[in-house]
């Protein structure tokens, strides 16, 4: 699969001179989107149909820093779907020289537009299927 | 009217190693939530009623900068108020010189959930009264 | 020129389901480190260079509402370099549509790495030059 | 020892109407520099002194939301300190209901301006023991 593709903006930096960590996490629902996109399904429209995607538990190790200018590349894959939940694997790695600067995960349920948890599987056959092979 | 203190966080700074200009545009927001409360209004009420307050136009000027650590304070108050606009100014010093760091405006129209124009001085008179007199 | 070109992400988003407006001034951010490449010079190499270009003043009028998935592209350009400071225009709009959502301007000072100002035209008039050109 | 009290604004909020989950991230940080704070160590005065406090890892459970207007209390302690590692843990309650919405935690790690890690033991033996104090 496609990795994404993200220049690192300005705004996101700090004082240390290194990209805010709580950024990251923003980039990976930027690659998550991406890759369900990839995979034929686009959020906008799970959105529409009334399907949200929240998530449940996120988690981040920071290997190297990336500074503004920098170019990096998103590794981002499903690593598992069942009725309830759904989870996703992220590696960020510079464009270039393919460094490894963050690892990480999240968790996601999903629910209707009034949160309560809904089985994919029953109502989104179709996008479970696509994600379930895209590991198998 | 008491003015509206904040401490400058970590996350907001950039590599330049003062507060990235955007935030201030955030602590607007906050400020003019804590005026409308000083004057006996919960924005989040306001809302729950159905009625928004989007911002039309924002401005700043940036005199001296702020960094981590710092503590301001920003004086707030209602400039203008009609049946379809309302007004704010924003003064933002250093807590402790009172050195002026931002000055900056913002304008805003009344809306319902659907976006659509609302008569302020009609569904909400008192609302209308309060900022009305807070400058007369 | 070639326009600035970006998707919506979902955290740009607030409760109002829009685009938060602070975010439209980061967006400026981008479209203006944009728009210096499009002259030959990055931004990145200025401050490596030692020059900084802060901002001085930011202005922003709220035309219509962008949401999550939309796409933009942001038409900026140079108003004005004099040796002492720098101007940019700004006019986003949905890409597909072409509907105007935000118009705005940014003004900047040139400094260096202690935040003393400095002269551009004297220390980079490749750089001075290329703006001036750009928009007489 | 006293809790981090934090009242949600409205630019942390998302389109599904609750608060961003990246935003929690930032929250932690607030909370673990109150919490330094509380301890006798100003994280400001830490980084004029040289050290820098970057984060290695960082995890968060999202037990339930929360919501423009909420007030929210944080239990934040210092989990581990040896002489090259930190470790904090938050967890994220209702000011009023004690609900909890957040569990997290932290790893950073000590580092000079330059990056290269340092033996907090030894340039800072009173912060070591403050730390360790505090869950011995």
């Amino acid at each position: 699969m496609d990795n994404y593709v993200r220049l690192v903006q300005y705004y996101e930096t700090d004082k240390m001179g290194i990209v805010h960590h709580s950024n990251y996490i923003r980039w990976f629902e930027e690659a998550r989107i991406f890759c369900m996109e990839k995979l034929g399904f686009s959020y906008k429209e799970m959105e529409d149909r009334g399907v949200m995607l929240p998530v449940t538990e996120v988690s981040s190790k920071y290997k190297s820093s990336t500074k503004y200018g920098d170019k990096v590349k998103i590794e981002v894959r499903v690593e598992k779907i069942s009725s309830a939940i759904l989870e996703f694997s992220y590696v960020i790695k510079d464009f270039t020289s393919e460094e490894v600067r963050v690892l990480g995960s999240s968790k996601h349920c999903f629910v209707d537009l009034d949160f309560k948890l809904v089985n994919i599987k029953k109502i989104m056959p179709d996008f479970y299927e696509k994600c379930r092979n895209s590991y198998n």
